[in-house]
């Protein structure tokens, strides 16, 4: 961070968004309006504040110690780490800002008196408020847990930046966060049927099946999961927030095709609540991927990866779209189980396992697993890594003992997609690394959306938007 | 913190409150129980997590720089500051579970079916859920409301604690963390309106006075001065935990008064959420306070105060009893006023103005500013400050001018209330200071509550209870 003030072209370009959004802002003030063109306003300002503030508070990280290395440079410089909670509290502060916008259709409902008026006349004589029994109270519900989820995980998030939890700690992490989350689905919504798939229906003998109690527990599994598993496809420069701008692209295009279609009102509630948790998180993380792109002059921290997976877990969860989420996370769920040997160590894990700068040509290339002729694979781990290393899911290096002849395993890449990605195309720019992994994100997701959409009347009798409240 | 495992005494004492509080929740889920019960439950949990936790991650905020040096001490060692971020993470994450036991009992009335079953009927045929219509969604809002304003200031006051910001930075923090807070409030309640006085009515012509706007300015300041007046009433050991322990207290104590008198529901209704906020409070802060008292093993630092504040605000705002809160904090109220001519710099204030250590004696003397010739205090100052002097309000001390004879300003007392006791009842040992400081905050909260209670007819010709939702 060279210095802590905007260059005129960042000033001029944040001017006119802020310019833009106030405008937006002051025709939904007047008119009404529809809450998402506030939702888009108010992203907008995120975007904005969230660009100024990370350059204007980089130096009080260093100072406090926040700060860390980026080795694959030439010159190794400390830089500003968990900037990822300013995009967090910016975004947390906007959706509280933006709660009476969410529900002013509602109170004008609710208080100029449309159908059934006589419904609330037994006000007390001295409530001067709202008609309470009219207002959407399961709707706002919905929407604090969701914002104290989101805080939780922002207060975890720093605690781990701040204390370097140890990863057993943190894997729980958000699981913690989720738990406002599920509490009030329990008490809120209380929902814990899945619809079984046509071909099952028969063998089921039934069109929904009650999970009950095991519902929450497939809800808290995916909210450790998908923080943890964006967490965990890091290690180059921008990569963390490009995941994330892509899956909430697909989710945005996801609630679009909604919207846009003419489906029953309950989807398109559902659809709007994701939209007005889409739309500043995309607007903080644009702002932050400018400053964390190669080269990167902030890191995003834990803090970063847990909001964006929480965001995600927050709107699929109370939008009841978690399978389709989890479409949109194959890549994040292949690095998983690909990584999985190695974070449950039947293979050796270094602690870091980010790709190896060449210095030389300035690209990245996959780094390794160093054996020795004493530490070798354990006896079922060799055989595996042979067969994925013919599958060119693996790049093994052999070597001959001089003097049995045996054959050793000398190298093998470290299991990470980024590493894969390099065994597979070879050595590669960080840039360039990071803008493919993540279109092969967006190809993914986009496949994904369409095998969703085309696919599930083949699975199921009918959309899940036509059976009201059922999670699908 | 000499070490960080627990001594036999403590683990003993530890594990009695421990099992009383499981075997108490325990009943409660099996009864069903008063959802009282449970928070008391919790708020024993609260109090042995919090004892545990604190002794356990001491090393890591040392270890994170987060450490402040004791002034008042013969060796001064540094000790962990900003461990009230433990107390509020705890106290967080006991509120949130506390969420289904606080709507248990509406829960059992929706889905076992009370008087009006017919109206839950046309529920859809797939939503499995609680009967939404008879769900109270806007008590549960406003328990959100709650959580998400005392997870704001604690991230922000983290935020202070880690960054160390400046005075006119943070002065706005609770404003900011009471956004939630005061959204829900209008979106909810929009209750704005006053009840007026006896003596004021006729003047006025009106039972209520509608302020609109103006309430949420009122709520607003309230926000900012509570949390910011417990921040500045600080410096010696255990003061910020013990004025916070007794306000908690006062306010257990008047919303008992409320629930073991024969109120009407609505009454009841509000007290009990009170001390459902306010019971696991006074559990997380005895931990705290049997760790920072004489001689301080960890500092509380600024996340605890303004969390402390935002607590009493919370309850006091949903509660509908703000001016209740503000008669037990006159303390706080006098501690301001009298410390504003060095806060606004019309007196010279010094970085710290805690009381001066005497070494030799250990005890606390008052610190003083020291005046020179050449620097004297402003026209409009000098006699205010004699006037100070003589009603036993400052300590100055003077000094002859060896040539022109003329008197001169030589040390004034630093202006805050724990200077104050010390000019009053001479120098005494700190945590004496400590415990005088917090007998006296008790016996006027005391009065207060009397007043309150005794004097609120000859006021309002009916107590506020009697008067639905309005504010009094």
């Amino acid at each position: 961070m060279a210095s802590n003030t905007l260059s005129s072209r960042e000033f001029s370009f944040l001017a006119l968004v802020t310019a833009v959004s106030v405008l937006l802002l002051s025709r939904a003030l007047q008119g009404g309006g529809e809450p998402i063109y506030t939702s888009l306003a108010l992203s907008g300002l995120a975007y904005a504040s969230t660009y100024y503030l990370i350059i204007q508070t980089a130096p009080s990280f260093l100072k406090a110690g926040l700060k860390g290395k980026d080795m694959s440079k030439r010159v190794q410089k400390e830089i500003p780490e968990c900037v990822g909670a300013i995009c967090a509290i910016v975004y947390l502060l906007i959706v509280m800002i933006f709660i009476p916008f969410a529900f002013y259709q509602d109170i004008v409902a609710a208080t100029s008196g449309g159908g059934n008026r006589d419904v609330v006349i037994e006000v007390e004589h001295v409530n001067q408020g709202r008609f309470l029994h009219w207002f959407p109270h399961n709707k706002l519900a919905s929407y604090l847990s969701a914002i104290l989820s989101l805080q939780s995980i922002t207060i975890l998030g720093i605690g781990d930046d701040v204390f370097d939890l140890r990863w057993r700690h943190k894997f729980f992490i958000p699981f913690i966060a989720a738990i406002p989350l599920l509490t009030v689905y329990y008490v809120d919504f209380g929902i814990t049927s899945v619809v079984v798939p046509n071909f099952l229906q028969n063998i089921l003998g039934a069109e929904l099946v009650h999970l009950g109690g095991a519902y929450y527990v497939y809800m808290g599994a995916l909210a450790i999961f998908c923080p943890n598993s964006i967490n965990i496809l890091a290690g180059i420069n921008g990569i963390e927030v490009m995941q994330s701008i892509v899956i909430a692209l697909l989710l945005i295009i996801n609630d679009s095709l909604y919207l846009l279609s003419a489906y029953p009102p309950p989807a398109t509630e559902s659809h709007l609540f994701s939209l007005s948790f889409l739309l500043p998180f995309l607007g903080v993380s644009l702002a932050l991927f400018w400053h964390n792109q190669y080269p990167a002059t902030v890191f995003v921290g834990d803090t970063y990866c847990y909001f964006a997976g929480m965001v995600f877990i927050v709107v699929s969860i109370l939008g009841h779209f978690s399978k389709t989420l989890i479409l949109l996370l194959l890549p994040q769920i292949f690095n998983f189980v690909y990584s999985a040997p190695q974070l449950f160590h039947l293979i050796p894990c270094p602690r870091h396992r980010l790709p190896k700068y060449n210095a030389h040509r300035d690209v990245l290339e996959p780094s390794v697993v160093q054996w020795t002729a004493e530490k070798q694979p354990r006896a079922y781990a060799a055989p595996a890594m042979r067969l994925l290393a013919k599958l060119r899911l693996l790049r093994v290096t052999y070597r001959q003992d001089q003097d049995s002849g045996r054959e050793f395993f000398d190298t093998s890449s470290n299991m990470t997609i980024i590493n894969l990605w390099l065994v597979a195309r070879g050595p590669m720019h960080e840039r360039r690394l990071a803008w493919e992994l993540s279109i092969m994100q967006l190809l993914v997701g986009l496949l994904g959306l369409v095998v969703r959409h085309k696919m599930a009347l083949f699975l199921f009798r009918e959309d899940n938007l036509d059976l009201g409240n059922a999670v699908v």
